[in-house]
C-alpha cells in the first residue's frame, strides 16, 4: 500500500521533476533512479513502501520519466495525475524482469543515481542490467530537498506546534510508579490526537536511561529523582515530520548537580539557536553548542552531532555536524538538539526544529526549555 | 533503538553464525555485512533499524566477527553476549569514517556479500571503501533461514494462532456504515490483544476495493451486499510473523457470481495445500491453484504468485511462484494464497500460512475457509 502526502499541487511536482532532471545533468548523471521513500514523495506526492517487488521512478535526463511498478501494486499510484505529471507508466507482473524495464527506459549504459534508500536487492540488480556507473541520488536531490518552499515550511510548522502540544502535556501522564512504556503508549496516542498520522518515534529515557541518547522504551518503573529524556515526533498528513525534546523531572531530581549542569545545556542550545543566519556553516552551529558545553568541562559527555535536517524524513540533509561547511540558506530546517549523558547517571537534551530565514531564525518548537519539574 | 527478538539462545546463534560462515565460504563470498533487520536477527538475535549512520554485522569467512555500531546506538546493542558468541564490537562517533572500520576487519579486497535491504546509502560506500565485488547475501543467508527448526516452527504456528483469534472477531467490527479505516483501527487493536507485538499490516478491502490485491485501508464507507477481504499480520514475541486472508460478505453478496466463484478460489487454495511434500517444487504448488482457477475462466484475474516464504520476515524464500524449482523440504514455511479479482466489482484472496513435514504439510492457520456472511 502506499502512503500518499496529501493533496497534490500538479504544478509542483512538475517543477520538482524538471527541477531533479537539471540537477541531475548539473552533477553529471545519466539518469535518477529513484524506489519508494521520502524521494519518491518528493517528487511525486507518493511515497509508497519498497518490498521485493521493483517500484522504481526512471527519470532519465532529458528523457521522459517512466514510473516502473508491479500491477499489483499500482493502484497505490492510481490517483497520480500522470498525464499532467509527464509521466508513463509501465507495470509488470511476476514472472517478468523488471530491471529490463528499467534499461529499456534509458538511453543506453551511463551513469545512473540510485535513491539513498534503495535496498541492496535492487541496487545491485539495477546495477547488473544497466551497467555503467552508479552514484548516489542523495546529493543530487537534497539540493532540492534542503530548501524548503513555503508550503513545506508551513508543514514543518504545524508539525512542530503539534508536538508542542503533545510535550504541554506530558505531565498527564509522567510519575513515577509508571513504567516507561505505559508512559510512551500514552504519549503515542496523544501524537495521534494532536494532529500527526502517527507516532513515529517516542523515546522516554528514564534515569540512568537517559544517559542513553537512542533509547527507546524499557520497562523500567519511573522513580521519584529521576530525570527523565522525552523525545517525540512523528508525520503530519502533508508527510512532513516533527521531532523535539524535552527534559522531566519527576520531583525534585535526586542528583545535586542536575540543575547547574541542565543550566550548561540550556545555554548551549541557545548559543547554537543564535548562530542561525544566512552564510553560517552547518559546523559552525555544531561548534557554538559545543563549545558551551566543553568550557564547562562536560565536552566527552555530548556524544552526538548537534543536529540533523528534517522534512519528509525524519533525519535528513543538512546535518550539523564538524566538518560539514555547507552554508546554510533561507528556508534550510533542521533540528538543535545538544545533550549531555552522565553513564549510569542521568542524561538530558533539548531540542527543537528550527528554521534558517533572510535575516535569521524561525523556531518551530515553542515550548519552554526548562527543566519540567512534575510532581512525584 | 533495537529490536529484540525474544530470549537469546547463546548456542543457537552461534551456531546460525557458523553456518553462515560456511554458507558464505560455498558460495564463493569472502565476507557477509549485515546491515539491520531480519538476517541481524537471525544472526544475534537483536534486528536493531537501520540510520543514515552505518550499523554492519561484519562476517569474514575464518576470521572473527566485528559488529560495527555506532557509539549511541550501542546501548540497543548491550545486551548482546558478544563474548560467548565470538563477536568483537567496534563502535565509532560521529566525524569518524565507519567504511574504513569495516575495512580494516576484512582481510583485503575480495568477493563480499552484502544483505538484501542494506540502504544504497551504504552499499556505494562500502564497494568505494573496499573495492572487489559485491554480491547479495540474501542466497547465502535464504539457505540458512527458510530451513525453519522446531523452536521457529513454534513461534510460527503461535503467530498463526493468534491472527486465527483476530480473524475469528472480524464480525465485532465489520459492518455496513463503517468505514475500512474504522474497521482497520479496530482490527489492529486486537491484533496486539491476540499476542502480536504489532500490526504490521491491516488489509480491509471492501467492494471494489477487494480488487486491489494490496489496498491497504481507505475512507470507504462499506455497504450492505460488499464482499470484504481482510488481510492481516505481524511479528509475536519471537520476531516471528503471521499472515492470514479471509473473505467475509456484508450480508448477502450485492453480485450473483460470488458464490460460484469463491467455490472455485476454495478449490485452487485447496489443491496448493494437497501439494505441498518433500520434494515437491515451489513452482508446482503454484501451478496447482493456477490451474484450477484457469480451468474455471478466472486465469488472467489472478494476478500474483500463489505465496511467499514468512519467518522473520513477512515475505521472503521460497516464493511459491513459476519458474522457482526449489524442492520443498521439511521446515519450509510459506504462504498459500490465491485470488481472483474482478476490476472494479469485487476480489477475493484465502491464504494460509503452511509448514512442509516429514510426510505432507501442516497448516498453521485453522479459521474455516468458507465465505464468511455477517449480518449488514
Amino acid at each position: 500500500m502506499s502512503t500518499s502526502i496529501g493533496p497534490i499541487d500538479v504544478d509542483a511536482l512538475r517543477a520538482r521533476l524538471d527541477r531533479a532532471g537539471t540537477a541531475a545533468a548539473a552533477a553529471d548523471v545519466d539518469a535518477l533512479l529513484i524506489s519508494p521513500g521520502s524521494d519518491l514523495a518528493y517528487l511525486l506526492g507518493v511515497g509508497g513502501t519498497s518490498f521485493e517487488r521493483l517500484t522504481c521512478l526512471v527519470l532519465p535526463v532529458g528523457g521522459t520519466p517512466v514510473l516502473v511498478v508491479p500491477k499489483l501494486e499500482h493502484p497505490g499510484y492510481a490517483g497520480l495525475p500522470t498525464d499532467r505529471l509527464g509521466v508513463d507508466v509501465a507495470t509488470w507482473v511476476d514472472g517478468e524482469d523488471p530491471y529490463k524495464i528499467v534499461t529499456g527506459a534509458l538511453r543506453g549504459t551511463g551513469r545512473v543515481a540510485v535513491s539513498d534508500m534503495m535496498p541492496a536487492l535492487h541496487t545491485l540488480a539495477l546495477r547488473d542490467a544497466i551497467g555503467g556507473e552508479q552514484v548516489l541520488a542523495g546529493p543530487v536531490l537534497r539540493e532540492l530537498r534542503m530548501r524548503k518552499d513555503a508550503v513545506e515550511i508551513a508543514a514543518l510548522r504545524k508539525a512542530g506546534a503539534a508536538i508542542d502540544r503533545v510535550h504541554a502535556r506530558v505531565g498527564e501522564w509522567l510519575r513515577a510508579g509508571r513504567t516507561e512504556a505505559e508512559v510512551g503508549a500514552d504519549i503515542a496516542a496523544a501524537i495521534v490526537e494532536e494532529g500527526h498520522t502517527e507516532a513515529e518515534f517516542v523515546i522516554v529515557g528514564s534515569g540512568p536511561n537517559g544517559a542513553s541518547p537512542h533509547h527507546g522504551l524499557s520497562d523500567r518503573v519511573i522513580e521519584a529523582g529521576d530525570v527523565v529524556v522525552v523525545d517525540i515526533g512523528g508525520p503530519v498528513a502533508e508527510g512532513y515530520c516533527s521531532d523535539s525534546t524535552r527534559v522531566y523531572s519527576v520531583g525534585e531530581p535526586r542528583f545535586d548537580d542536575v540543575r547547574s549542569t541542565y543550566a550548561v545545556l540550556q545555554a548551549a542550545q541557545q548559543a547554537a539557536v543564535d548562530a542561525v543566519r544566512p552564510g553560517a556553516t552547518a559546523e559552525s552551529i555544531d561548534a557554538a553548542a559545543r563549545e558551551v558545553i566543553a568550557e564547562a568541562g562536560f565536552g566527552e559527555y555530548f556524544v552526538h552531532r548537534t543536529g540533523h535536517g528534517i522534512g519528509l524524513d525524519v533525519h535528513e540533509e543538512p546535518y550539523i555536524v564538524g566538518g560539514n561547511t555547507l552554508e546554510l540558506e533561507p528556508g534550510m530546517a533542521f533540528s538543535i538538539e545538544p545533550g549531555i549523558y552522565l553513564p549510569g547517571r542521568w542524561g538530558a537534551r533539548i531540542e527543537d526544529i528550527v528554521v534558517a530565514t533572510e535575516t535569521g531564525v524561525e523556531s518551530l518548537n515553542n515550548q519552554p526549555h526548562e527543566l519540567v519539574v512534575l510532581p512525584a
